[in-house]
């Protein structure tokens, strides 16, 4: 039977000093842990299973790969009498970590009906109390050791609470039925006026340096020259992307990359992902986690392509920002936006909500740069599986930045780089322009 | 909430008359429709959801598609007051009926977590419910006009029966936990020797004439002169289709059809559908509805494709039955023979059981024919969506004859045309041989 | 340098004895493999090499693969001495005789720029010189050996003859300059009408037996029974299969076998192969080897698949005849019609020119049929390589009769089983239509 | 009948004045032009048309859409006299451009028999003659209009040479009979030794600037940072890449990128392109322009994707250049090398041959760096279809520097930015190292 953490606790010998550093780890795992479980809370048994295009996994898949993470990486590693909850499935949850040896073909995650929802929380309660326990009775030797896998696999946790979202929202926009996640109301506003910010040409610190957590590609901090440069105070909205299909933005090759234009033909594109265009051009619909909807002309237009952000720019005589660029924008900027954990799981409109001189950096939508991700000058991929991480990524994808509104909040930073295949549109993704020159 | 046949049965007004021809087919309805939700019993929640292959259809889907037919060639033509469960479902659940409307993409149904399980076992007590009392309440002009239609529908719903087994055995098959479906004994015996049985040159009549239930392409009874032949006395043995392999039977181009390598090279055919050889050629494994198994030589061999067994055939210096010499055979035989209701689910050895000169000819496997599936001189395709049925696949696909272990012993008989393309291997297809002359 | 058969003629010793039967097969030899050339003669070099479509094969291919054929099953087996002209040709030149070794693959036939078009005239010419030396100097008993495979060549020489015409049709159709192969006027006339012509049930001999040359699968002769038939009296032409488009034939699933709708969504067809619909339904044109032409509505509608003469039949309210019924029809009437040697390469219109009472049975069109092409009863694949000839494609294949307008005339008979997959649409195919009962 | 530039100089007024811009206009006109034919004579009429997979494109097709790119920018917009050579060929040989019409699937450039090599050759001759006469009697205003299109026009004949080459070689290559086009002697020498050659941190300014030509993607000038970096003095050898090969190089995922190990598993890879390796590891071979070779151990490695020359720096603990670094490095630099004109059309050894402390940087190979292709700071796409030249391919393809041994000796320059798609191993491509930090 599946446990609680309540009743995982009790079965533990002590843990009540909550100021000691494994207390706060153990109580950081538990918040991260449970709140994975705490998104899964609306979807029926069947949800958990489909696997509706080859980039979505199954939201079952999701709650065993990342307790395979911790029983690989961790209870493998540093408990020496800990057993596997079941062998076959280091094979079916490793997603892509070739040195920890094979894995079931990723197209093929629709096609398991078993482990069944339940096996797979009763894996999560089951590497849950090894792992705490192990937290409690490891040497301070092996603690130490432990803790940048633990960070990571928190972090890597968090990631797949996003995916979780992103690929539901999917799976439910294939079914006719149009089932609903969660009903949420957003508000009605109008958009703040698109402003001008400008920036000084000059060199800047990038990346990331520290003791507080970052993936490997965020680093090493190094130096950039960076030409003057300007960028839009907010996101570009629905209203803004429907003058560009109306103007025959989707029939018009010379406003394209060429291989998005092969893309487009390919794929049929003529609007946003999960728009539903209304021939009369009357009432426009989207397809939202809250089910279909009005199309709300003022909230910020999602769910595109590089492609479609990047001709977009293009005919507003603009571009797109490069991450330096971003990073350059955001370095000094707060944290607030529109994350997972405001529960709106959808972008919502610009309205001075956060008082800034750029809204919508962080949160709402990821920010399509024109930046493809690559390494960063005197990057080294780490040693090990868990170096598979991040570098053998860099090629074929361009780099994203700021969350959105399906990220949590203590995931994100600055120096975050995100990364995805220009054609993607499943993911939450938005566009922010940029001009050369004072 | 779902009801059960006991609970509609309470809510009717008068179903007290036995022996009337109306609770005769209220009887049979009730029956057929229980035995397909059985049929589905050990079945958890998941299982019901997946598409392991295009020609796979979730349970989920027989379950509902087999509603579907009732609901719309009886309930909407017959009853007024009939209001469809849900609109929807007419677009989800039609299979191939073009004249009925646009349909559901059926290699994406698969995709679908909505409507439930818990919904779909609704709506066929929904449907259940109002076709019982459509019966009871037609008129007689109405009820008459329906009974061919009911006929059809109750024969079509036998077909997914033996169809919700064959797709759940292909959807465990490729899951690496090699899931149960219900764990059976078959005794261990040592198969009949193979003998051959003579038949003369003469004209036959093919093919069904009378009163009781035939598929339109049964139909019309017809002559054909047949030169004389002789067929083996049983299925060939796994222990024989071994020996074919052992012999290079899959790297013998010269022992193919043409077409029938092309499938070996693309598909990497080595061995039957769900053998699991041991290299050291020892243990051999075999995947069944009871789990993983050691390979019984002396059972029929199974799940092989019409290519398998017309090469099988040629190595033998043999050759397959065409379907006018199979139906030949048949004509006198009694019906005996290893159906769905004996509860194997996999053909079993054929040692004396039925002291038949001619054994197997029905129940145990599929048995591939040389025919292609086209029409009967006379052949006529029924006018409307209800004419979709046979005709519109006469075309690229071979015959096969007897039934299986999993087909409704009620559902067959000696001039049951079944059809299938050459390359398909998941359906409970065997082997018999033929040859020339007396 | 290429040799021409003259000059080859006098290198020879004694060729004077005009009636000999080494002098006969030595005649028709040369007449044979020259008028393949002759039929290449309005080709330019460029056109020797394309492979349009992987059914496609270059001209050069063909006139390479004939001479591969007489190298391979005659020079090699019967002539001690010969030497290949050059060993990599037998790899390039084997269409799919596996038993004889590895091939190059099909569809990459047209990556060739060499062997150069003038080189293959060589190997053509070295071929023939070395052959007729063996015819001359060979054994009683190796000559008596070699005749039938003599005659397979010759045949198989002819099939080639054709598909040159064939394919570079096809070749042509697909640039947009449309190239004239070359100019001929066939004539305007207004077709005949459509009658019906009635048969009797009875046991009917059916395919080949006797001295004169048969391929293996036109036997052996044997019984089968027919049940009463009618067959149209002449093929349907342009303008009646111009009603089956206009009254939306192509828009109508119903009318369709459902691999044929499918193949039609899937080609997106929407007229024959080679028709340009004119959008304001005036002034349709065909491509044709005489270049692009107005279509002319009272010749014969060619270049259709099996499906598209099925679900015209169906249309018509007929169906097509089996290959029994047209061998019945055709076993009484004298072989005249538009072939080969009649220069027009295009089928004309039915207008009394043979005054019989079914026209076009032979030669114009070849008849697609309602049978699936497969073994006679008693057929066996002959040993050997010869024996790929024409047994391994016995599926998947619809039978065509009668000869085309690009068959020579000394090439076809009666019991002459032609075979392709029911998609294609490059040969020259037709359509005459049956009717059950008298 | 086909001109010469001799006749068509005849036949012209007056082309005396050797200094006259036009005139040396027209002088680098011709020498261009009449190279690219130079280039071909090696051919057969047959090798004209191959087009041996997408990437490569027809000589013939390439003869002639070099002449398409001056009738359509030039003397259609500045002939008003000029009637088309063929209205169709503007519909054949437009490559890419969508603002001046459809065109001709690229795919099947190799299914076209017409026009005839002849006929190109007549094309060619007729663009060359009334281009010579419009660059006479054009207008001043109109003349300095057309220069930059004349420079672009006669820089993008260069890149065809080389593309000329570059697929011939891949024509002749899957040519069973492995054609020869020229066969040169390289010489046998052993490699240098490889340094590593030092640059500082700075700015930099990168990008071209001034009156000479450059494409447009060359530009604007810019500042970019760079951090410390050492490079390799010369490319690659075979021996060193054999090395990798034999360390397992291509059988362990973890030195590859994702999209690199995914592309060598689709595609096969064992080895570079052109290599046939022995399996004895006795004498491994290596197709050239000049025929099969033995493998040359010290000549520099080519034929390798970006992902083969990203696992090689992997493995080796180094890492490819950024084409900014490659620009520090190669802008002081001589431009030497072995090139087009001298006739190699293969790399050879670096042998101290010219001296240079950095060998190699021109010439030989392109060298793969890992810079996505992406516009500099500030460019912008020239307006019209000349925009569509660079601009539009700035996405999924990397940068390549230096030119090869198949590239014109003019036409390159320290500036120049190539690019590819990453599984690219068609072109003339090799490796060149690099290192973080001083």
């Amino acid at each position: 039977m599946q446990q609680t953490f309540k009743e995982i606790e009790k079965q533990k010998k002590n843990s009540n000093d909550l100021f000691s550093p494994r207390t706060a780890f153990a109580h950081r795992f538990k918040t991260i842990r449970e709140y994975t479980e705490t998104i899964c809370t609306p979807l029926k048994t069947e949800d958990f299973v489909i696997q509706s295009m080859p980039d979505v996994s199954p939201a079952k898949w999701h709650l065993a790969h990342t307790s395979w993470f911790f029983e690989t990486f961790v209870l493998k590693n540093f408990d020496k009498s800990y057993r596997e909850f079941n062998p076959v499935f280091n094979y079916l949850f490793n997603s892509y970590y070739v040195q920890v040896g094979p894995r079931f073909t990723r197209s093929e995650r629709g096609l398991l009906s078993r482990p069944t929802v339940e096996d797979v929380y009763q894996y999560r309660s089951y590497v849950n109390f090894h792992f705490l326990n192990l937290l409690e009775d490891a040497s301070l030797d092996d603690f130490q050791k432990m803790i940048p896998i633990i960070e990571l696999g928190l972090n890597h946790e968090q990631q797949h609470q996003e995916l979780i979202l992103t690929d539901i929202k999917h799976v439910f926009s294939v079914n006719p039925l149009k089932p609903v996640y969660l009903k949420r109301e957003r508000g009605k506003f109008k958009a703040n006026n698109l402003e001008w910010i400008k920036f000084d040409e000059g060199i800047y610190f990038i990346g990331h340096q520290g003791d507080d957590f970052a993936f490997d590609n965020e680093g090493p901090k190094h130096r950039e020259f960076v030409e003057p440069f300007q960028i839009s105070s907010r996101l570009i909205t629905n209203g803004e992307f429907l003058e560009f299909i109306d103007h025959g933005g989707y029939d018009r090759p010379e406003l394209w990359l060429s291989d998005g234009y092969a893309a487009l033909l390919r794929e049929g594109w003529k609007s946003p992902l999960y728009w539903i265009i209304d021939k009369d051009q009357k009432k426009h619909e989207i397809f939202t986690l809250s089910g279909l909807e009005e199309l709300n002309l003022d909230e910020p237009v999602c769910h595109i392509s590089f492609y479609e952000a990047d001709a977009f720019a293009r005919w507003k005589d603009c571009r797109l920002l490069t991450e330096t660029e971003w990073e350059v924008a955001a370095s000094g900027s707060p944290l607030k936006g529109n994350f997972l954990e405001d529960s709106f799981y959808h972008p919502i409109t610009c309205h001075e909500q956060n008082g800034l001189q750029i809204e919508q950096l962080f949160g709402d939508l990821w920010e399509w740069t024109r930046s493809s991700y690559s390494p960063y000058p005197g990057y080294k991929t780490p040693p090990g599986a868990i170096g598979e991480y991040n570098g053998k990524f860099m090629s074929g994808q361009m780099v994203l930045r700021g969350g959105s509104c399906v990220t949590p909040r203590s995931h994100i930073r600055a120096t975050y780089r995100n990364f995805f295949a220009p054609p993607s549109r499943w993911q939450f993704t938005g566009i922010r322009l940029a001009k050369d020159g004072k």
